[in-house]
């Protein structure tokens, strides 16, 4: 038995997240199905990152036990002949046995992209999200500021969380603007739920001027949901990456 | 009765390309329908370029006529209202009658994206085309200056074109790469039918070394389209943008 770590990449849009549910198709879901497939074996991969329904990956983490003769870096190959169009494998190795993607140390990297200009444009409809209101990009680069480094960020987390605790650390929040398209792309040791999607309405209603940049301050502190600005759209968010900095001995 | 000038962004996905067909739903289809309804006028649109099946586009343009009472720069607003989220409308103003969006002496721009890595990625599999095999950046930059210039373009047309003549002045072709991502950029006088896929598919077999970069100027000499490559998938296009040179007062 050896345990593989799949690099794994998504268009979001047509399922209803990573977790399998009751009803929906799920990327976790998927996965199952397609390493059950291909090994012959009743497979169930753990994931590092529970991305919710429309949300995208280019780096989630999945990883899974396996008697298969085929070559680990081979999996990816023979996955990706399975899979669906909107679900490709970008690598796959073995790592130790005690490797759990969700109780490894990590560097987890998302980022949320926002069109600014006047009307959408029809190709980056799914990943990106539109708005023609005026945003000021210094405006959300000064807020931003105010999130970097340890923080009890209970109200950047959904009321419908489960955490035990609120405490996370950001170690890299930025905030640029090519042309028309907003990036902002953040660095943590993990995040609540939904926190980055409401760091990314907060920093929305400071790029408008409807709160200015030194409110971010008051919102930390706050440490209630309702101080924060909305839920941004899911659509704008992609997980870009995860670092994982000990318990394993592969590449990551 | 006043002429107006739209400039319109699709993502030609899920399109029988521009012109209206006996069969399939297409892009002018779906802007003549909606004009009709806006105006309540029979309204037929003249496009610019005819792009084909699942050719994208940033900035085509099409204008009509019309005794419609909306201010011209606002029918880009309310004809977004109607629209499905695949084809918008940028801008939309006024030109003169005889303006005639294929008659009058332009600068057409395209561009080809090529992903060119191990594993496609989902988000980009709509307009981009994926190759594994590693293109030789250089020897494609090498080879499209062969092709900028006054040239007769026979070898790079479809057999099925009507074109009277062939032959074309493309102004610049830039090959540049970002990451994995590589961009071969276009802007002529006016192209034949499939004549920038023609380029991208001789390109690509360029790249990929199975020709040399100076058998572009013997491609471009047989004036034969057996000696050019094949036209590479429609997806990789997308019509980014139309500057006209004379007979409009309005921008464009």
């Amino acid at each position: 038995m050896k345990r593989i770590k799949l690099i794994v990449a998504y268009d979001g849009t047509n399922y209803n997240g990573w977790q399998v549910q009751p009803t929906g198709v799920t990327i976790e879901g998927v996965l199952n199905e397609t390493l059950t497939q291909l090994t012959k074996e009743a497979v169930t991969v753990i994931g590092a990152s529970r991305t919710d329904s429309g949300v995208h990956a280019l780096g989630n983490i999945a990883v899974f036990d396996t008697n298969t003769k085929i070559p680990p870096e081979k999996i990816s190959y023979a996955l990706n002949q399975w899979l669906p169009e909107d679900i490709v494998v970008q690598d796959s190795c073995e790592v130790p046995m005690d490797f759990h993607p969700r109780r490894c140390e990590s560097r987890k990297t998302y980022e949320y992209k926002i069109l600014n200009r006047t009307f959408p444009l029809p190709l980056n409809r799914h990943d990106c999200y539109f708005t023609y209101r005026k945003l000021d990009v210094e405006k959300m680069q000064q807020a931003a500021q105010y999130l970097i480094g340890e923080h009890d960020f209970k109200s950047f987390c959904s009321i419908h969380s489960q955490a035990e605790t609120t405490t996370r650390t950001i170690y890299d929040l930025t905030v640029k603007k090519e042309q028309d398209l907003i990036t902002i792309r953040v660095t943590g040791s993990g995040f609540l739920y939904n926190m980055v999607r409401i760091v990314a309405g907060t920093l929305l209603q400071i790029g408008t001027g409807e709160r200015s940049p030194n409110e971010m301050q008051e919102i930390l502190q706050a440490k209630d949901r309702t101080a924060a600005g909305p839920t941004a759209p899911a659509h704008g968010l992609t997980m870009i990456g995860i670092k994982f900095l000990a318990n394993i001995s592969n590449k990551s």
